[in-house]
């Protein structure tokens, strides 16, 4: 942060700084992780009062580009992944790609188990049937972001189970076939807190805030396809609907 | 619970016992707030394994039902405020009498201020311009459920400035010119954690999640009209989109 604050021009000093720092995280000179200055040091480095300081810090902070620990300072943020809904029937491995990022799938469990009593009332199949549970952590940049359990009828989706979903994606599988192929969504969208799961799987500590999706996919006869529970890191995901007035 | 489980069907026996407290919990026999029994004395009274007690009630914890306290019990917990993104465009009001409660607004401050730097480039207007301030809190049945803190370019929205948002929701008194109706919405949807500002209004713990939408707001034109950032109790809220096919 070798620049000038210019006391000349209208523009507030506070975002001045803000804008310096901004370029600063954008152009790679401060990176991910690294500190900025204590707010003593800014305030003496720019000759600026440590209000002004604080008001350009707590905004970097409230946008989401730095975080402070206490008692060590404020740090650079890992930005979000901005997924969009639009793209939302689009393949996971897609969006990450298309945001620059690589895109990594691992398997947990594939196999086909009696329907949970919570899963059959939600895919209209009665207890005592089959379904295919997968279940997959899905990184970006070799990052964790996201676990999700999936859920299908065995009865429609049986070719499913002999498939590779470390290098496939679930919705291009099931699009195979007209009958399992998903044309609409119903997703459940709710914050939730971080709990030994997340811990485990998503290197999350205690007490943060995970981003839970309910999906039931349906098929062109309106039936029930799929059902998935998601659980992204709060801190890694950010998504975007657009809403159109009818 | 004075009901029995039923040992000569082939429904499995968690699953009944987990009917029977579902129907408790929707008739009114049990109460928000209530404790069930715990884990031993359900074992007895129903002469099943704590195994099977445990699998019911644990699918009800992760269905939403019931919520454990460490060393205090299983207790019933409020059902979450499902509201549809389909109405997103509809009032908060409507919402939330759909879901036959009674919805109240606090209007905590309405003042034209200078934009704030984050606002400047979302609302893409100059710093130094002005805009209306809007900083509302929003409950259902007397319980906080949001914080909402909405911008407004002064210039095109002079108007709102007089108008009373405890009576008034903000998109019907928008809706009034067809300069400020809201015709679509680009929203960024994240979970974050709870933070002081959560804790005093919106009365949450630490630790806790929050559902945070940062929305935007454009009028026919595809001008920016409205910069809101809306925090919910992650606990009370569910949302719903659906998503189809094109």
């Amino acid at each position: 942060m070798a620049h000038q604050l210019d006391k000349s021009v209208p523009i507030p000093l506070y975002y001045q700084l803000k804008e310096l720092i901004l370029n600063d995280i954008k152009d790679g000179t401060l990176q991910v992780g690294d500190a900025i200055p204590v707010e003593k040091e800014l305030s003496a480095i720019y000759g600026i009062s440590r209000t002004t300081v604080r008001q350009a810090v707590a905004e970097l902070v409230q946008e989401g580009w730095l975080y402070r620990v206490k008692s060590k300072g404020t740090f650079v943020k890992a930005p979000k992944i901005e997924q969009s809904f639009i793209q939302a029937l689009g393949s996971f491995n897609d969006q990450i790609r298309d945001l620059g990022m690589t895109p990594r799938t691992e398997v947990l469990e594939l196999e086909v188990i009696d329907v949970p009593g919570f899963v059959s009332d939600k895919l209209n199949i009665p207890l005592g049937s089959k379904v295919i549970y997968l279940h997959r952590r899905r990184f970006a940049d070799n990052e964790p972001i996201v676990m999700v359990k999936t859920y299908l009828p065995y009865n429609k989706c049986k070719f499913v189970i002999e498939r590779d979903f470390v290098k496939e994606s679930l919705y291009p599988v099931l699009g195979e076939s007209l009958e399992t192929q998903i044309r609409k969504i119903r997703r459940y969208i709710e914050a939730v807190e971080s709990e030994k799961y997340d811990f485990d799987y998503l290197n999350m500590e205690k007490g943060k805030a995970v981003q839970r999706f309910i999906s039931i996919g349906f098929n062109y006869r309106d039936e029930p396809i799929e059902y998935s529970i998601a659980r992204y890191r709060g801190d890694k995901n950010s998504f975007e609907i657009i809403i159109t007035a009818t």
